[in-house]
């Protein structure tokens, strides 16, 4: 409805706006340039009448959602790629980008069949692919004229690599490799783009050559004839059916009966097979760092922008909404008002910005530690990668709650399919299980720091992310001086963390000394160790958080500094509260003290809500892409949510055909 | 796959059982009779060839799902009445109550269009209708020869019920009611069944008779003509769309232009309308209560089969899939033997069946309450009141919680559709909005503690489910003494709502002195307000559980009294460790009392391991209720998920049209 009036109270709340909106939007964008390319962009698809579906996908078949995306898939594709040609950057990782965030999202609001071939399969082959493989494989891949997607995961394994079943024989007398799926449960799934989008595939399957295994290594196969798409010879192949979310993602199933690849369809940058069938081990296995560190980031940035999305939409709806009166002489009060509503709907705000400023700073730390690693300097990886791990499942576990938490608060009219929540939680949560599942990601972390703990009690020196434990040695263990300023809860979220991790070490001990191997006693332990790893998640996050923000406060005005610190300050507040049975534990945290940290939370929220939807407006995500009649920028909620119904194919007829069919007969028959 | 040999793990782990499960599902079900026709039943459903689907429903689009749902619909009605009449139970409460459990929700996976005829519509003109009205209406709505709705909430308002806008004008002249909806968002929005299955609907309504607003009332409404179905003059009618779950309820708008009903069709048995516009206020109010505690035990119930569903489909899949080795020179472990695993299912167990308990305890409540109603007491009504609204809020909260947790437990293979999670996380989540908002139920349930706590401080008498508020002033706020008994632990959780209330009330008071009213204040306090009412609740549901439990083993078997026991503490101690900081500030929990109650949690998992496959069992959901290939009791997990996903509509060619259509046209155009 362009053009149709504004709703007043979403007005008087634009009114109230204490900052800068443009100067929020071109910080939270990254600057002028990439503000103008994003306006331009939108502005080059919003008007394309190839992306209007007359009906939303929502309402079609698993069939036809598939068939509808692959028809906007490659319209998208062939569009971006036009307009950065336009512009002269036809680097075709640009209009990945471009595709991989909210955009791509806000268009295939069910994921799309080819995200993985840029993902996953392109990568894979830059990051495991010799010289000579990368000039056969890539141009065709950037082109297109080839679709791969990335199989590792099985229908009996997932994050436990190791365990993957698929085989790769080496023959040495026709120099092939047999592909080979011994077990169903060895049968690749999972796969997006799999079942019935790409022909090509990087499979990771174990090696075996001359009766020994050489572990998982990564083949180009090729699973479909390029003509005429037909699964080649020995190759079963599907998809593996409707799912919460992401149900256009095509995820696939792949078996392999006998199916012979040519000896250089291993990819062997790092490790090798010579023709006589003789393995050669990769120089180093750092270099596997780089991508899983890359994705992590991608996850935790992606996770902010959900969350911006997210909040717009909650933050608009409860403004518009009006529900139960505060004083009775009074009308129904804006729901935003009730602070029970604001501390639902802030904190996500709060955590989005924290999230992508988190993102930065360790794609920041990544950058410097592979500077390092070229000097020979190896150190730093396993704290990288410690502090990875549980970066993403904090971000994407806090993510997932948050997103059903602007949901509900959206009460009856969130549920809906067309406010769009759930497509992101559908997105979201499935974060939390791929790319390692959380909880074993947080014991990877737990194990880390156990190692690190030993070295501490030794006085030995330790890395930046983990100083702190030497602090809390040095201390000697008395209770930790609590005061309620960011940088106080900092160092108190700090101690938490390295008591816990103190008695989560001594538990494994005591275990170990009753008989334990260390394996089981860590097992025994696992609560423990996960609460742990997470505490040391959140302590990271609250003073990343305020470093950065305490960082972009130096370049821009007052009042955006006085709104991002009021931001950094509740994202404190909350994780402080949220965790406050340890502070008791722990710190000298008085009643009072947690009567007055309660308190300015509360203080905090009421700061926030006269800008909350000045806010939300300045993470600039367009109607488009917000896809949600509560989110919308005029505010006409039930107007628009009256306009999603009407396009129900079930409202295009005043009786279905069901009433004919089965309903009359059965009224009459008295049941 | 009937005749598959059970898995092998799975049966070792059912060879491990400590206890008798039949008396398990005896009690569990209640009694020899109800088994006897639950089994009857689910055998008489599971051989017919009515309700197998040749292509699952999450594969249909939304209008072909509700196609299909209504001849499912039509079908069971029939089937089920035609049960009960053979064993000579003829009445219709029988088949609904038959249908509202798992045995409907197990085959109708996203909702029965046709069950609020019988939940909502049939009750209230139970409810609602003078005997000349139930005498006209309730015999043909018990045939079904017409079904029927109840409207009650719009598009603008939902629990706040005093905002409705839909209006009925009394016609003096005609003797008629005139039904308007003066704006868009007075539409009837969500109720089941209305859009395009009901032809008759209960409309509440703002009565106005002689120029006066008399309040909300019901009417009953034709909607469509029955012949035709067509919809009535003035009538404007449809389907609301696409939902995160419930899909096939039929949920619809419904909007009035000056349609005329006589005046007969307001429902009449409380509030009265004379022939001359005259209003006659209900003699009391209390009657209402009686259907909104009906539906908060039935919630609460639900719930707890909810539960037992999921953590059957969690555990079973978790003996059979094995992930990861502990002890690095054996074979990977069952992932239930990882102690984090046990954390993320036996909670749901002991939820489920505390839920189930303390839906008898309240039913028991309400029995006495409305006896006591009878004598023309009516004390305990907003006790009884006070205590439903928080249980429906914590039940339906924590067993969403649990759902997704359990899901998650099944790693990317929770992620399905077919293994049905997901629809049950649609129906429960659900809850959390629909009956109340939980944020606005435990606002009401604060508010009456907040009453209670000022009879308190005053030394009057109190009912029995706030006593403790009396035994707490009495012990002049000193620290609690912490036992870890779960007697222990109930009276230091209702310490601990107490010292909450405490504090909230102080807040409140303080605030008025600041100048804001009562209800500015009490807004401003409604973080600690609703975490005073959980914890209230909170404390009633261990006290609930313990005290069942107690009484159920007075009548079972050791080995089985053991099990119940074991999972009575283990609900207690995972409650008591969530509430933590509370413990600590308002009880003498020492350092060391903390780690003894962890180790006895991870104890009480580690001594439900063994049984856990066995428990869930004892439950009795046959697979065609379960409904997921993770859950089948032959534990055939692998084979029954590539079952299903070779059910798919996309696996019955092996190119889809979108390859000639758009992929490969694509793929020759480099991009």
């Amino acid at each position: 409805m362009p053009g149709s009036p504004v709703n007043k109270d979403l007005q008087a709340e634009r009114d109230k706006c204490s900052f800068d909106k443009n100067e929020f939007t071109l910080w939270w964008v990254g600057g002028k340039e990439k503000l103008k390319e994003k306006l331009d962009l939108e502005k080059f698809l919003e008007s394309d009448p190839e992306f209007q579906n007359s009906t939303p996908t929502h309402f079609l078949s698993h069939k036809e959602l598939y068939e509808e995306t692959i028809r906007q898939a490659t319209v998208i594709f062939r569009k971006v790629r036009r307009f950065h040609e336009d512009r002269g950057n036809g680097d075709p990782s640009n209009y990945m980008a471009t595709l991989g965030g909210l955009l791509g999202n806000g268009i295939i609001r069910q994921g799309n069949p080819m995200g993985v071939h840029f993902a996953m399969f392109v990568p894979a082959i830059l990051g495991h692919g010799s010289p000579e493989q990368q000039a056969e494989w890539l141009p065709r891949s950037l082109k297109c004229q080839i679709i791969g997607t990335y199989a590792q995961t099985e229908l009996g394994h997932g994050t436990f690599l190791r365990g993957l079943e698929t085989t790769a024989t080496y023959d040495e007398r026709t120099q092939e490799f047999v592909l080979e799926s011994p077990t169903l449960s060895s049968y690749k799934w999972w796969p997006g783009g799999l079942a019935h989008t790409a022909n090509y595939c990087v499979v990771m399957a174990q090696l075996f050559s001359k009766g020994n295994c050489h572990g998982i290594q990564p083949f180009i196969v090729q699973l479909r004839d390029e003509e005429t798409h037909m699964p080649l010879k020995g190759i079963t192949i599907g998809e593996i059916g409707n799912k919460l979310g992401m149900n256009s993602v095509n995820n696939g199933f792949l078996g392999f009966d006998h199916v012979r690849i040519p000896r250089k369809n291993m990819l062997m940058k790092n490790a090798k097979l010579l023709a006589d069938g003789t393995f050669v081990k990769p120089p180093s296995q750092a270099l596997t760092y780089g991508t899983m560190m890359f994705v992590r980031v991608v996850i935790c940035r992606d996770m902010a922008f959900h969350l911006a999305k997210m909040a717009t939409i909650a933050v608009r709806y409860s403004c518009v909404r009006r529900q139960s009166q505060i004083n009775p002489d009074q009308p129904e009060v804006q729901v935003i008002d009730h602070l029970t509503q604001q501390y639902k709907l802030f904190p996500a705000i709060a955590k989005s910005i924290v999230f992508k400023l988190t993102s930065e700073n360790l794609w920041q730390m990544y950058t410097q530690v592979t500077a390092e690693l070229d000097e020979g300097k190896l150190e730093r990886l396993p704290e990288l990668h410690a502090i990875a791990c549980c970066l993403k499942v904090v971000t994407t576990a806090d993510t997932a709650t948050a997103v059903e938490t602007c949901r509900m608060a959206c009460g009856g009219h969130g549920y809906m399919t067309c406010a769009n929540f759930y497509n992101t939680y559908g997105f979201v949560t499935a974060a939390c299980t791929y790319e390692g599942e959380n909880t074993v990601l947080l014991l990877q972390t737990a194990r880390y720091l156990v190692k690190v703990w030993n070295q501490a009690i030794k006085g030995q020196p330790l890395v930046p992310t983990v100083q702190y434990l030497a602090n809390f040695i040095q201390s000697k263990n008395n209770r930790h001086p609590w005061t309620d300023s960011v940088p106080g809860i900092i160092k108190a979220l700090q101690t938490v963390a390295a008591a816990k991790l103190r008695l989560a070490y001594e538990h494994i001990e005591q275990r170990k000394k009753a008989g334990y191997t260390h394996e089981e006693a860590v097992n025994l332990t696992g609560l423990e160790l996960t609460q742990t790893a997470e505490v040391h998640c959140r302590a990271f996050l609250v003073q990343s958080g305020y470093e950065m923000i305490e960082k972009l406060c130096q370049t821009v005005s007052a009042p955006l500094a006085k709104v991002m610190r009021t931001i950094g300050e509740l994202y404190a507040y909350n994780e402080a509260l949220d965790m406050l049975a340890s502070l008791v534990r722990f710190t000298s945290i008085s009643e009072s003290d947690i009567n007055r940290l309660q308190a300015k939370l509360e203080q905090t929220l009421l700061s926030i809500r006269p800008n909350a939807v000045s806010i939300v407006d300045s993470f600039a995500i367009p109607d488009m892409l917000l896809g949600s009649p509560l989110g919308a920028h005029d505010g006409n909620v039930y107007e628009k949510l009256y306009e999603e119904a009407k396009k129900s194919p079930l409202n295009q007829e005043p009786v279905n055909k069901s009433f004919h069919l089965y309903l009359k007969p059965f009224m009459r028959s008295s049941l």
